[in-house]
């Protein structure tokens, strides 16, 4: 990742370190975005770091930056790593204090932020992926995009060691979302996927689909839909920042259709790729 | 807190960083212990220590040091600070490496621990404190001693906000337990407490005190209670670490019975601390 951001600093990644007692090291007290860069460019990198802030505000974390001056240093940090295709990781903590479960009124947030090299899945995107259902045991508020993330990460190790790409988790029988993902299903000409209430991150390549579904003619409801549904859907897809518009072809050992990516699922990648290459211009690889 | 530990060695506070790869960092993904020390000993050592095993085995964390070398590591740690009476705080964490969501097959766990000089809550454990009430909205895999705090963090804010000393958190009515502490009350000559299920933490001042309610002849029941129950208790109190047995004294803006410690936490409390004197010596201060 060569250089990385240390609040206003550039350093070297091998001087990238915290101190012990930073509240995100301790408790998990911060927030964080992931940002897809396309040929140099950030995609809908407002509605990102809108969320940062969004997201930081839910957790009564006072950011130490403002949206333009963060925007200055990820566009530095791009520039400085010679960034085409891949990812920024930005993250900001309470920063470090004396260990107490309440707020400190006198810290210091830290912000930290690399780039990474990370190509679009486009064989996994051409052929779909297979998931694994599993019991959604995380917290009540996955509207904040926070860094207590065990929940997440013990499905998705569920899901890798089922040979599985993501996990798509669920309530009590309801489908909430994936792993590090939003989850769809479309029945006939409609598209299912959980509304943007506390259970679910409300995902930016979440709210492109929604806006791409009108254009291309299929029709939203954002509700909630059961394990049932999910089992007779014609199509399933999920998406995230950096697997995009994903087929979801097998759930469980059970494929989904006929195991191919929907009609519906291609058109929205189409859709997808389109509205990526308006903001940031040609991409390297297509679907 | 002078020297700390980091893996196996003993160094200078300032020089406590981590790298900002660190899944402690990123994800939360680590678990923790305080371990409470009166007269330079750790009272109940075994169990707590026990206890971060069973928490790392329980997300998959081989954690990189036998349960003896840890115990010699913090002896070692607790007589070169020369502590007296405070506390051990101790987290392990699966360590760096490059951001994924499934556990990668090769990091080093990350050990870091240090004591800090706390003193027995005396006059707040003679005067009893005030609790507020607020939804639990953390996962559902509180058994976990896991660095995934941030909805004990947002419930202890809130009390603190209030001018309380905990908050007492309940689902859909049935109360759970503190945010950093189980909660009991006594009715008639009766305990409740929340079962050790996966929705609480098994605190050790817990089980120490269910042991406790034996010996001074206080009947047991283990098994959840209603915000209903709560009003209508003779007694509440809490129980942690470093707050030992500490009676709840109001709730929002209710006093408990006449506002002032009831008879069995009393009891509760002088026998909590012959079982400290017993395992530890002769306390500094006492109730």
């Amino acid at each position: 990742m060569g250089t990385i951001l240390v609040n206003d600093q550039f350093l070297d990644r091998e001087n990238g370190s915290v101190d012990i007692e930073d509240r995100g090291y301790q408790f998990g007290d911060g927030v964080y975005e992931v940002v897809r860069v396309y040929g140099g460019n950030m995609f809908t990198a407002k509605e990102h770091l809108e969320r940062l802030f969004e997201s930081a505000e839910k957790i009564h974390l006072t950011l130490p930056f403002t949206y333009d001056e963060l925007v200055a240093r990820l566009e530095k940090l791009m520039e400085v790593n010679q960034l085409d295709t891949g990812i920024i990781y930005l993250q900001v903590t309470r920063g470090s204090s004396a260990r107490q479960h309440h707020f400190p009124e006198q810290t210091k947030a830290v912000l930290t932020a690399y780039t990474k090299e990370v190509a679009r899945p486009v064989a996994d995107m051409t052929a779909g992926v297979k998931a694994i259902i599993t019991d959604d045991v995380r917290w009540l508020r996955c509207d904040i995009k926070s860094l207590n993330l065990l929940g997440n990460l013990l499905a998705k190790q569920e899901a890798v060691s089922k040979g599985g790409f993501e996990a798509v988790l669920h309530r009590d029988g309801t489908v909430t979302e994936g792993s590090s993902s939003n989850v769809f299903i479309i029945s006939g000409d409609t598209l299912y996927t959980h509304p943007a209430t506390n259970l679910i991150l409300n995902g930016i390549t979440r709210r492109e689909i929604l806006k791409l579904c009108k254009e291309i003619g299929l029709s939203v409801a954002e509700q909630a839909f059961t394990l049932e549904a999910l089992a007779n859907a014609d199509e399933v897809f999920m998406a995230s920042t950096t697997a995009e518009v994903m087929p979801l072809v097998q759930l469980d050992e059970t494929p989904v259709g006929n195991g191919k990516p929907g009609e519906w699922t291609q058109k929205l990648q189409a859709a997808f790729e389109e509205a990526v290459q308006k903001q940031c211009g040609s991409l390297a690889q297509t679907i």
